[in-house]
């Protein structure tokens, strides 16, 4: 999508642009830094697309979508301490390069830089604007205690699973979109279709994601494939497998989650995952949720030719390779 | 003074009726905890009085007050996993009674509460409030780096201490009452007038502080005195006695700094900082800022009248027992 790729560049030179003050060093070094690493840039241009879809242009939606994307990359900074993430896109995260303390204190400052981008929107928007990104801030946070807690509970259901990624990523997409909708003066209607589609999407995105994570092409994937399994983590086919399995294939996967062989363990969970249904299942699920996002934006009232470039960024974010 | 009770209990029970999820228990019992731990529950009352001020009523300016004293909480949930407290209150802290994790993501989401209760202000003051409640709030975040930055130097000087407990503590009582005069509707001049009595009040009262820990009556003063002493922290009185001190003194003060007895420690630094005249320096130092402040207070135009309320709480806090 050559089109996307204007986006993308459009987003970067303006994400470099963001000035900090020099000092104090410690604070907004690792902001400068962190912020520099690069990523798919999606949220802020769906902020862009969503305004445009009601004909404002992408200039006046520019500082909310920036506000998305410097939102996203604080929450990426407290995430990773929590996580004790070394490495966040094979560089080193804040507390790793820097320390614990710097990293809650620098995501604070960048979690008020966002409300800064957002308070430069025509003041009739803000009211909206700010009690949208307040209610999806509260509920990303709740998405990432539920991850949290899922870590030690060993009956998490599948619909707790779909509500923890719904919260923990999917709802800022929703977010992103209905800002623009929201800058472009569009009715209440248009606004939830629009933010339903952005939510959608992401659920049935981050469903994709938990397949990929095992049944990827390893030459195309550019991480290593069976990560989730490796670290027993839940995901929607391991909680799906579990569900779905026979007294004897669960004694297997109980067994293989200590298994010290990773090829083996790998090997063997992916083909019973196939023979239990898990990965059909997974599948079937992020085509339903796909299939409600679509149904979302063919009913905002609005030309369908607005609707094109949208359409091509969803079929973009579901064609990864498996 | 009888008022100040009426305000206090006013707040109190606004912030009891303050009402987050019952789930993720995990992010939301911390933040009951934490904000019913009480506190002086200063600045919201800053921001009720600066609204009153300029005519406006309490009611009007509640949900800002709350947002003032919702977000400094965020920040002593946060400062206290940084400088790995214990105690706060003389209950445990968040990150003690429940993990650190849990601190940083429940000190996010109060974070975005103090949003919430701004955003219910009238739209037409919602620009400059939350402009101001931002620019505030990365200054608090600043203050803090500095003082984590003191910790590791040796060459701090008076100017950068003064700046260091401006921005950390200072700032968010101007923002406070200039909160409350955004709602009355006052002029930019009665604005800036009153923000400036309530950053000076502030300074004046952080140097106060250094002054009690050391000079407070024990049977009065409600915590160890001393406490700075014992743990070689960097204050006004510490910077201005190295900063005075012949070079018999610092080498006597540099002893000090490692003498095990800590009864002795105490006494003799106390003695020394007297003689040295630390201490008169910093009495100096505190009427100083206490003198801008009232000048401010002073020059707001508005009648003698309506600023006794505000006199009087100014008095009652410079007023502490030495």
């Amino acid at each position: 999508m050559q089109e996307l790729a204007r986006y993308i560049s459009y987003i970067e030179k303006e994400i470099e642009a963001i000035d900090f003050p020099k000092s104090p060093s410690n604070l907004y070094d690792p902001l400068r830094y962190f912020l520099n690493l690069g990523g798919k840039r999606m949220r802020p241009i769906l902020t862009l697309l969503g305004a445009e879809l009601f004909g404002e242009t992408k200039e006046n939606a520019l500082s909310a979508a920036l506000s998305v994307e410097v939102f996203h990359n604080f929450t990426l900074i407290h995430d990773d301490i929590m996580d004790e993430a070394p490495l966040r896109r094979n560089k080193e995260t804040v507390h790793t390069k820097w320390n614990q303390n710097i990293a809650i204190l620098s995501g604070d400052v960048l979690f008020v830089k966002g409300y800064q981008l957002l308070v430069k929107q025509n003041p009739e928007h803000l009211q909206p604007l700010i009690e949208l990104f307040n209610k999806t801030a509260i509920e990303v946070c709740e998405g990432q205690q539920m991850d949290m807690d899922f870590e030690s509970r060993q009956d998490v259901t599948i619909d707790e699973y779909i509500e923890m990624i719904r919260l923990k990523t999917s709802v800022l997409l929703g977010c992103a979109l209905e800002m623009g909708a929201v800058i472009g003066n569009a009715n209440d209607s248009n606004r939830k279709l629009l933010y339903n589609f952005g939510q959608n999407i992401g659920i049935a995105f981050q469903i994709q994601d938990d397949i990929l994570d095992l049944y990827a092409d390893p030459e195309k994937f550019g991480k290593q494939v069976g990560g989730d399994v490796i670290s027993n983590k839940k995901t929607l086919l391991n909680l799906q497998a579990f569900q779905l399995a026979s007294k004897d294939q669960k004694q297997i996967l109980e067994k293989l989650s200590t298994e010290k062989n990773l090829k083996l363990k790998i090997d063997q969970t992916k083909e019973l995952y196939e023979v239990i249904g898990a990965r059909a299942f997974c599948e079937k699920e992020m085509e339903k949720y796909h299939s409600i996002a679509m149904k979302s934006l063919a009913e905002i009232q609005i030309e369908d030719n607005a609707k094109q470039t949208l359409k091509g960024l969803a079929e973009f974010l579901m064609k990864r390779e498996l």
